[in-house]
């Protein structure tokens, strides 16, 4: 039986994208929540990865952690439940999307944390952030036009792909991106995956005020 | 045939990841080498890959991007080139590794930047630079006490998961990290690989000074 380590559902944009893979695909698991900044979270997480961060998955004691390497071990461990594309190069190119997320658009995340339960329209950003904004829609748009056949997402079903994106469709809504055409049917499809409204039921459910996370509000 | 478009062998550590998996592995690929900083760096890598950045792999005219993913990607096509460990856990570990690399360690990367044919002991290092430096070599040493038997790398075999350390135990051999026991080692290991030692000779014969990758340094 796996248990999930994640952070704070309403801001921890790394652990949203396994907990979303293996909900969205049925694969069992148990949650365990950390609150971000606290002496547990410390404690709890150091004893299990020496990278110190959430996500951790805990196949019995066995470890794996981040969170493009639990959902590669998943897809491994439970090659029939479409984690990935079945198409190699379908596959290889969800592979370049998540791996290009793992690593890169650092202006977007930087200036657009996760924050799913509140509503910042407004924001004032920088050409750099305009420009991951732009790129990050274009990858989308191309992508659906090329491998998104046949279903709502990236590659047609649901795959890790969507996963890794899903911070950025919420990004996208709280701090009101502009959204057209594809861009928006693609983001709509995202949202209303019910594993998504889960998790988002339980983001506005908590109750905690993580300032670190917060570089436009002083309280809920 | 694959295509590895990458850039100056010298400085280009993301390059050197899936250059040394695939050569080190016997798979066999050309090479287009582009000099960062030029104008046809800027075009050829646009005109492949939506993220602008090498490595690139083209299969025949398909583009798989992102030091990871190409990795993945071969490992994929190639089950039996002994890219990953074989045995689940091992393979699940290597990979948390890979990923814990491709996005962590952003003080040891920003402080130390990888060059090769460069001698530069005695530079000022923050706190969070050496804390890094501790992570980096007691995961090494961890990794190589619990799944390192019947070889000289991380998982005995050489992996994936080395060919993301090679450009860390390149910096430390430039910055003169001090390197003790089972750290010097499997710094030894990767420095005698074949693979490994024909781009080191290729980045020392490399005449650019790229002044965007040398902070502490005029010229060569």
């Amino acid at each position: 039986m796996y248990t999930l380590i994640i952070g704070n559902k309403n801001y921890s944009s790394w652990s949203l994208r396994p907990w979303l893979a293996l909900r969205a695909t049925g694969i069992a698991f148990s949650e365990q929540k950390l609150g971000f900044f606290t002496e547990e979270f410390s404690r709890k997480v150091a004893a299990v990865s020496p990278a110190g961060l959430v996500p951790v998955l805990l196949d019995g004691e066995f470890a794996v952690w981040d969170s493009l390497a639990i959902c590669e071990y998943a897809a491994d461990q439970h090659p029939d439940a479409g984690l990935w594309p079945k198409d190699a190069k379908a596959r290889a190119r969800a592979r370049s999307l998540a791996a290009q997320m793992h690593s890169g658009f650092g202006a977007l995340r930087n200036a657009l944390p996760m924050n799913i339960e509140a509503h910042l329209p407004g924001i004032d950003m920088s050409e750099a952030v305009h420009a991951d904004i732009q790129r990050m829609q274009a990858l989308w748009r191309e992508t659906r036009e090329q491998f998104g056949h046949g279903g709502d997402f990236l590659f047609g079903a649901f795959s890790i792909a969507d996963a890794f994106f899903a911070p950025v469709v919420s990004r996208f809504t709280t701090y009101d991106v502009p959204a057209t055409g594809a861009v928006r049917d693609y983001m709509d499809a995202v949202l209303a995956l019910p594993a998504m409204q889960e998790w988002t039921r339980d983001a506005r459910a908590e109750a905690t005020f993580v300032p670190e996370d917060e570089p436009y509000r002083k309280h809920r």
